[in-house]
């Protein structure tokens, strides 16, 4: 049986990690940072700082490992995600087997919320379906959503409302947008919507030095939102942007 | 200009705050804890014992006042809502006025995620039209959505899927449910539903002593999730839950 911690550390402000965190980081013997190649360098960076400031004492292992790159797919976007889902599960199968000893606990340091557009815990089923026994604890973290409304001071929802949170290529699917959080949309689907009634709340490199931050409705700010994120994502390589779209009432 | 923060304290479990919460903690002179009558009187019991246990040494001020009561209204939910807010918008503007004095700092502990189903901001906005400069700053908690996934070990999102919050009084009108969680919903909504093909993820109390959680087809487990809400319920005298339902693929 294998012990393993999912620690949620926030999603760029490492004072946006919680007192269960750092306790569960405390506990870990070894730590897995898996790369994601070397344009999103920061992000392991970040990790990293985060282990100083949080056990600056040390007495731990860090297994850095690259991620397999995601290949295209006959079978498509869904297909091509689950084949690199079962390529990871190979890679993370043998890691927890090498490095996790008898009374030892693993641990992997997981950006913002857990449980929140994160294959972790999906990979980690299929390495169960390996036949590796796990025991697993998950451990919320502050995700990029809350730190977009805390940032721009809005709340997720209005009175009786839903929230939506969907990933950037289901956007133009959507139907009707009322009250909708995009994440992961490397291709900027509000650019193609024209609602004069939808505002937008964006915000890039949240929590973080970067930190950018625009409002407005829609059409007045699109050109604005489109520009400053090529600049920024020039300028340092990567960008991790995310926007809360409404409809005025 | 009156400085205030707006404090997420997590859901239940009080190593679930952040260093950034508890650095706000120590940041304030004045704590507002508004009362929703006595049957809820433990939320306030927690809330004093976060500040017991993150600001030991004292030097602070808790005003604690009875929320209005919610009234029926002509105008139906969102009438009702809105006039209840409005009447809260008078006495927040009122002890804000009174409580936090030159250089002061005033703070609301909020539930969860500040900016998720709490009416604070909303009503901050009405105290500010009602001609009290604000400054605010809003520090993201760990919501009761979070901490459900964590203990039921289960990604809030499967792969490019939308996840949709809503309040219980939103389920039936919601159409086809694919994966969405459920707040606020003191009529067991999901009471209603009989597709065979939703699981539900249910916990109450979460991150508390009393936590339960119920997982499995919403068939085979819907009669035993009535019985253990209401026998707890009975118990207690007050209950917190929430759930989240998936199609299965
Ligand atoms: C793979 S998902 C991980 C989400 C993460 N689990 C969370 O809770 O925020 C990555 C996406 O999260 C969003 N994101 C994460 N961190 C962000 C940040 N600091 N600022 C803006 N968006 C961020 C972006 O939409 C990005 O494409
Ligand atoms: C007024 S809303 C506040 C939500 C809060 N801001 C949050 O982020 O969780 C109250 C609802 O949150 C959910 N809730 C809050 N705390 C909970 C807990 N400890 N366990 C289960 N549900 C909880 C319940 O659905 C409850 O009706």
């Amino acid at each position: 049986m294998k012990d393993l911690l999912l620690i949620g550390i926030g999603s760029g402000d490492p004072r946006q990690i919680t007192y269960e965190a750092v306790e569960a980081l405390g506990q870990a013997s070894v730590f897995f940072v898996l790369d994601k190649g070397s344009d999103k360098d920061e992000l392991v960076q970040l990790r990293k700082a985060i282990l100083q400031r949080y056990r600056p004492e040390g007495g731990y292992r860090l297994v850095q490992v690259a991620d397999p790159v995601r290949e295209a797919h006959a079978d498509g976007y869904l297909g091509a995600v689950q084949h690199w889902h079962r390529q990871r599960a190979v890679l993370y199968a043998q890691l927890i087997n090498q490095e996790v000893g008898a009374g030892e606990v693993g641990a992997f340091l997981l950006w913002g919320e857990p449980t929140l557009y994160d294959s972790t815990l999906r990979i980690l089923d299929l390495v169960r379906e390996r036949g590796v026994a796990l025991r697993l604890r998950v451990i919320p973290g502050i995700s990029s959503v809350q730190a977009l409304a805390a940032r721009h001071q809005v709340p997720l929802n209005r009175i009786g409302e839903p929230l939506t949170v969907l990933p950037g290529r289901c956007l133009a699917t959507q139907g009707r947008i009322d009250n909708v959080v995009v994440m992961l949309d490397g291709q900027c689907a509000f650019a193609q919507l024209d609602d004069p009634a939808l505002m937008i709340y964006w915000g890039a490199y949240l929590g973080t030095e970067d930190e950018v931050l625009i409002a407005g409705p829609l059409p007045a700010v699109k050109a604005q939102i489109l520009e400053v994120r090529e600049r920024e994502r020039a300028r340092k390589g990567w960008i991790m942007d995310t926007y809360l779209l409404r409809r005025a009432l």
